[in-house]
């Protein structure tokens, strides 16, 4: 190989450059030597006698724009990439801002800083809470979303919920995260007689009310589903990205034969954020990611159950839902993980009425009083949320 | 909504079940409430007021059919769930395995048995070990990978470099996980330039040498890319199911108009596995899961470097690349990361010759000398591991 091709003259980047913010474990020897070696291997992961003088060293490589020391053995440190090692898909900014690093372990991606150049390249929400809202005839209270489950039901037994649940005003109706295409419960099949039975009792109380299937599975099979939803008349989609991968959610809301809004479901996210010393914080993986991938409503675990998340990763995540992000419009955050009517308060002063509830076996405990245990939730929202007189 | 139409009558199970072990942390009386917890959280998901008598809690729920103390803080248990739960995909397996339980942390997979009922419906590898070791006639020794890197390379510097090291003879040659579709490095010039570089090598030879080049993306632009690659002369994939979803590699897999190795790549997958006590084992993330997609080379991090994992997990990737497991092919484990000559010995001696060293920035340290490089390492394989006079 002649010697003189190793050196790269072309290259040239823009000098535009994203952001990640990490926080490191270790002293503050460490974190320096952590934050050295993540703009290598978030870049050309190779030993510095493979990394050529020019632009790759000078450009290409992460370099570290701020490091300081949160506690002794805790440090922030904010490395910035040229933007052209992104290319406008989830799958490529994943990979940018802990693809390599997360495999150390000892290393959180806090928060990401990414150009309007960037942002405007990803697909970001279509409906966006405001969106909606508009659609739902709903402006400002909070949003009720009921839950068809359990797995093992027929579509009949679902369809007869979902009727109950509409008749019960909700706003939403979703799948459980558990439904899929099961011999004993057909998607074709569960999602026809759920929309048609929501369409009815829609028509019923004269109250807008959208259908959720949840679309699962590889690629080609989740775009069927999704066309077949849309024919049949469902109001949204629940997917999971950690299954499906975050560009399947992008893929969905770019599809303009599909004109739905999208619920990003945390099925199989839990690893990256169960252990505060690695993965990804709530506030990107509950709140950004979702968002520039194209959710208009965010389910994550709620703080106070059984999950490591705490109130204040549940504001950082409804705050990372808002906040300005490129022409990213605002999406919902949600209270979510056995709701009850004696949180709403609680979530209201939390979160504001900008959020839905997911209410999901409370509903249920009186099996023949679904419809009045929606109208009474969502009197008590209202209640909550309205202005004093 | 009638009382009668919440029993489920219909619902019938074969009674066949797959099982998943786990290591739960905490008490013996903590384990025994999270083993519980995840019958119902990894099925129904639902509090017990919503789960009706008859199939769904005979049989649908998940069984704890083992529990036993590992130390007292830590406990291994096995729970068994119907196979009728699964559907033949990789997404629908990772969501019954771990889905809803890993948002609470603290529970880790530890291993799998799936009947061959299970297994014949995922997709297996195309190759395995046997099957790629006849493509390139090498049927025995170890096979070597040298890796094009740096990113910010154009692709005729890649070329270059792809040239050389099938001059020097290695088995294969993949792309850098780096190295995407870049406004600087287009997929299609890079693909098109470093497979004719690798063809011409190889002619010059006589020794077969297959490219692998790193596809990625959403779904559609994904299989663009691997007809792409095909087209040109590829020899093989590299893909990151953390990044695709384990279903996009399910998907290339069963390709029948692809009909060329896969090669699994981490990245993206460090959240699962750096802390062991949540999350996926490396013998089941690195092991089984690739196998089980598809995968007939699965890369890791090696014990040894700046990465938690411990020689017994390198050795449980091994025997779960291998062990028996329906009608699947046994598959190739790696020795990656700064691997050197000097540690030829300690992995044939760990591995067996059933192996593939992942060769990337050491073969470089002398620029003008990367095929003796490459030579010499093989060399240094065939000594190790032919049989001693």
């Amino acid at each position: 190989m002649p010697n003189g091709s190793s050196r790269s003259t072309d290259l040239q980047f823009s000098g535009e450059r994203f952001s990640v913010e990490y926080r490191l474990h270790g002293s503050a020897a460490d974190a320096r030597r952590r934050a050295d070696l993540l703009c290598i291997d978030q870049t050309v992961e190779a030993a510095d006698h493979v990394i050529p003088s020019g632009a790759i060293r000078d450009q290409l490589l992460g370099r570290v724009i701020q490091l300081e020391a949160l506690t002794p053995e805790s440090h922030r440190a904010v490395v910035s990439f040229p933007i052209e090692l992104l290319d406008g898909t989830m799958s490529t900014l994943l990979h940018m801002i802990i693809g390599m690093a997360g495999l150390q372990g000892q290393i959180r991606v806090t928060d990401l800083s990414l150009p309007d150049a960037v942002v405007s390249r990803l697909t970001g929400p279509r409906f966006g809470s405001r969106g909606l809202r508009d659609l739902l005839r709903v402006p400002r209270r909070p949003l009720i979303c009921a839950v068809l489950k359990p797995l093992g039901y027929s579509p009949q037994q679902l369809a007869e919920l979902a009727h109950e649940f509409a008749l019960g005003e909700v706003d939403l109706i979703k799948d459980d995260q558990s439904l899929r295409d099961h011999p004993f419960c057909r998607f074709e099949e569960r999602v026809a007689r759920c929309a048609e039975a929501v369409a009815k009792a829609s028509r019923q109380t004269g109250k807008r009310c959208l259908y959720a299937p949840h679309v699962s599975g590889p690629w080609p099979s989740l775009m069927e589903q999704a066309a077949k939803a849309t024919q049949a008349g469902a109001g949204a989609l629940l997917l999971c990205p950690g299954l499906t991968g975050f560009d399947a959610m992008t893929s969905l809301a770019q599809l303009s034969s599909l004109s739905l809004p999208l619920i990003a479901h945390p099925d199989f996210l839990g690893s990256h954020y169960v252990t505060s010393d690695s993965g990804i914080a709530p506030a990107v993986l509950f709140g950004l990611l979702p968002r520039l991938a194209g959710a208009d409503i965010t389910i994550y675990p709620t703080y106070g159950l059984n999950y490591p998340i705490s109130e204040q990763d549940c504001r950082q995540i409804a705050a990372a839902c808002r906040r300005a992000l490129g022409g990213c419009p605002p999406i919902l955050p949600t209270a979510a993980g056995r709701m009850t009517a004696s949180r709403i308060r609680e979530m209201v002063t939390l979160y504001g009425s900008d959020l839905v509830f997911i209410l999901g076996s409370d509903l249920r405990r009186e099996p023949t009083h679904l419809r009045s245990a929606c109208l009474d939730f969502l009197r008590l929202v209202e209640a909550e949320t309205s202005p004093s007189p």
